[in-house]
């Protein structure tokens, strides 16, 4: 295998010598013909679309960090530890169930590749050559392997957002365990309804990059999961709802630069080539309603809370992003302002009901941002994008919700009942670095004890 | 207009499919003409020059958090909370009035497109049909979205300089209104004066990606403001001067690291395309000056201070990339190394001369950095390029430098005189964080009372 | 020289301006010959491939940030200042020596275009057309400019793994003078044997990006100054050993997820050209080793430490990194997982080793993982991949071992019989913070007295 994977590389590298020289001997040489000419522009095309998708995958990946450094900033030192090994478990996690079964169970139509088994068999087995196809693979837009990892680095966000809302209470390895089975089987199976090719794409149901097939099944999870575990100790005493502030506001704005930063590959990945008209567009439209969720947070914290308040504003950030994810490509510039504005004023009302009258506690407004701009992002391309029905829309959002907050409360109930999902009050008390990773987030720094 | 863009879409997709086919059975079928084969390049080509253009997008938008991080670095932590909102929502208003009038207003020839209104009319019902040109326009370096992209990510930076100058102690509200103002109004149009083809591009004056348009812009602005506003409490005692240090110098490397990283696009895609030789010359030379700025600074902290000061290196990778900036594409490599060392050398000059003598409260050197660095990198064109007159490039600096202070004097002369600009004593001595947000940014730590 | 950098770029826009209008008017005017068409197709692939290397340099250049943050969040805040203060200068320092003699040192086969004397001499008064070949330069890979920039970030790295291994107690100035040489002499010149064509090339040796070349060379030194420089005070006392805690593990964290970010880059730009199925398969290899690394570290850790351990699992993804790194591209996707796991299981095993068994106190496991996991990446080429021979890896990583161990052993010893290389005792005590640069990591913040 591996010799056909340098045979491989032998001849392109050939051809593209033999390509190079003669357009060099051109003019004194041979003549090359029309076709030759033509081929090596389709492979120069081909060339640039899988730089852009390789691109847009590191941006993803970068996501991670973000995520990272987002959900450690806005809780307590004492989980932070924890809350990092999360997050740098769930890539590998994400990656190696991709590799083994999601990919193939998401994209059905490459099973020809795989072969019948499971993703790992064939994937193990296969080596460059078994994309062979190449520039026939998806349209020219990119690799088998670059569609492989672009698609990995998603499955894996899914399970991240679920993170944020259990941060602080939930037992590490139960929450892998979960992670494993929610990334490597529910988001792939769910996920093919659409970008499968399956049921709901065949209905119509549009989403761009994911506001439903990954922040809302990530939100669905979050809620499903934060409310199965129950508040932090202290987080509601005696009907006060107690504020539980993060530990470090400069971690936390890294986090939501670092994930506009991703959604740049995110969004613009999801155009599937390097199409400049569209894959500009959608950058346009991702950044405009970024800016505006800023300033619908920030409008709405001042209203809301008396005062612009940071982690509101980060996250009127993210909420913009999640909601033009679904039609980045699709409304035009001012629908994606109103569609940010929007969302980042549904953000802040969404987490002070979730807060104080849901009283679910989920510390860094997860369900917020990804649940409830999922979904008002999967609508308002109904609303605003002519082309699509609000009422499909509609039936997108009800089928996935259904869908993840079942096998979200199947996994996790059996987690729960089995292993149980929540760490013992004198950890949650001592915090979980010291409980579950014998060690300290910062070590010498004085830190006040804290509920 | 959205069915026009899906037509467009798919009319692109159709044509890259029918080259795609016909490329593969040229041989077999119909034998493709040369024109084809011209037409698939040149598009191969354009969307290759596109990626770079958004590369470097992403890459300028990482300054900010490069900023953020950086300002919040080099001050207090009772501070922060406010910093890194003032960042957040910079790049929120430089990106909106940038859309609203900026993008218009700094490149007037492109109207036709906008119309006559101001740009946010025409910008909001254009779609990506409405810069059909495509590759017609910017000869192909890129589309029109990513063009206003790109240079609103510029825009932004304007402000944030001024943020670092007047940190610690401004007020946030008027803090934003000034720069919807800056931002909005005086950096694109005096901007317009030579990159939108006004008077100074006229004259020969040459100011590659933005010495003097972006950084002594900001600069100017941070020197009057932070006159304006006056020292911080405690900072000029009796006659001494007292240093305030910064809280965090891994957040302010960070800062560094990220700004550095962002100049390659910064400096990269001020070639407006991916030009290999031309972009790839382009990141030796500023590399190259940041790496020179560095050792300038050390050796002359060293010098004056007796110590490798690790803030006064930081600053002098800065002042090297901002000197650079100007002339990145079209000095010679030791040169750049020239111009590197001179600028580490005088930022660290300049910073002991604005804090002691000027007695100027700059909390983190912006104006040493981009102001000094920048009128000495615009200057040094004239110096080391033989196709530039240093007369021309003086006159540039001086008609920036009078039209920016007076801008800056008088848009925040008017906010001080109506809703003030400095925050009561009692807030500064707590904090702005407690202050003006109502929160900590450590919440949990012990943090000493400093003053 | 100018004149000829302006004439070229003019030539070539009125080239891309003339090949442009060509198209355009293709069909109504003069019929584009078929050479035409194909040297702009080349000229397009060509544009592409050195896009990849460029945005592989940017990722390259921001490892340094990911060593910086990952060397101080795994040690003492009192020496914070001082590990970013190098890691800020060896950057300046790698780039530096690399323009002045590293380049051509470690390529001599380019030193038609260097001229005879050391590199700057030729390299300063070389501009953009001293490259003039371009397209023919690399095989159309790359720029000359892009090739020195990859290369020179590279060389950095080198250092940089040196300077965990020495960190808070290494003398400031002993450590920057040993970069100087290590980075600027030994490094090109023992890289010439394989990747300039040397001997171990000729072999048939084979280490795709560096597992040897770049890690264990590094990994070398670090093994050599670390045990020359003697343990830190309080680690080793009366037999027993002294675990000392990292500061930071969101810095460290940072650091891990920005290194694994920078590799996408130092292996996918190790293809040395965009080739889609090349970089592609690259980098899924190279991220599901780092995966793999991630879960066998962690079972080990919950094997041999009892509980899930951040710093553990950290090292073990760039454990798996640096095991892949020798052969990203020539093992299958189920060898690549096979490496990353042994390479995680291994870097737990040898940092218990080195610490408690050796005795050589190495702060950051650099030598764990850079050069144990750099020898395992190196065999492992032999061992999966049936194009190399193990004897000839095991042979080339005998030869990198007995140079790098001489060569820092001769420059550390002469300049620890000279200028010494460790800090007094009671400047340790305090911290190099306070000792060498007079200033705090933290100003504010209170932080215990820790040994």
């Amino acid at each position: 295998m591996f010799k056909l994977f340098k045979k491989l590389t032998k001849t392109v590298t050939l051809a593209v010598l033999a390509v190079t020289a003669t357009g060099l001997v051109g003019m004194a040489g041979a003549e090359p013909t029309a076709a030759e000419g033509l081929e090596a522009a389709n492979n120069a095309l081909f060339t640039a679309n899988n730089i852009w998708m390789m691109v847009s995958t590191f941006l993803v990946f970068i996501m991670h960090l973000g995520f990272a450094t987002l959900e450690s900033g806005l809780t307590r030192s004492k989980n932070t530890v924890n809350i990092l090994f999360k997050n740098v478990m769930i890539v590998a996690i994400g990656l190696l169930t991709y590799a083994l079964l999601g990919f193939n169970l998401m994209y059905p139509g490459d099973s020809w590749i795989m072969g019948t088994f499971f993703g790992f068999a064939g994937f193990g087995i296969s080596s460059p050559e078994g994309a062979a196809g190449l520039i026939e693979y998806a349209d020219g837009g990119y690799t088998y392997w670059t569609d492989f990892l672009f698609q990995g680095m998603f499955a894996a966000t899914a399970a991240t957002i679920v993170s944020g809302a259990v941060a602080e209470r939930v037992k590490l390895h139960s929450f892998l365990l979960f992670s494993v089975f929610y990334v490597g089987l529910v988001y792939p199976l769910v996920g093919s309804w659409k970008w499968g090719g399956g049921w709901l794409d065949g209905m119509g149901f549009y989403d761009f990059a994911g506001s439903t097939l990954v922040h809302s099944v990530g939100g669905w999870a979050a809620l499903v999961c934060a409310w199965m575990l129950g508040p932090r100790l202290g987080k509601y005493v005696k009907g006060t709802v107690k504020a539980i502030p993060g530990h470090s506001m400069p971690l936390a704005t890294i986090g939501v630069f670092l994930l506009w930063l991703g959604w740049f590959g995110f969004n613009g990945g999801s155009v599937l080539s390097a199409d400049p008209a569209a894959t500009s567009f959608t950058l346009v439209t991702t950044c405009l309603a970024a800016a505006a969720g800023i300033v619908g947070a920030m409008i709405m914290s001042e209203i809301m809370l008396k005062k612009p308040d940071l982690s509101m504003v980060l996250n009127g950030s993210l909420a913009g992003l999640v909601g033009i994810t679904a039609g980045a490509d699709s409304v035009s510039v001012v629908s994606a302002i109103i569609i940010g504005v929007v969302a980042g004023v549904l953000v802040v009302a969404s987490v002070l009901f979730v807060d104080s009258v849901l009283k679910i506690d989920d510390p860094v407004g997860a369900v917020s941002v990804h649940l409830v701009c999922g979904i008002w992002g999967t609508l308002a391309v109904g609303i605003f994008s002519p082309d699509h029905s609000l009422w499909v829309q509609f039936v997108g959002v009800l089928a996935y919700g259904a869908a993840s907050l079942v096998s979200a409360a199947v996994i996790f109930g059996i987690i729960k009942a089995t292993l149980g999902v929540r760490v013992s009050e004198k950890e949650e008390y001592m915090g979980l670095d010291i409980g579950e990773h014998a060690m300290e987030a910062y070590d010498g720094f004085q830190i006040f004890t804290t509920t």
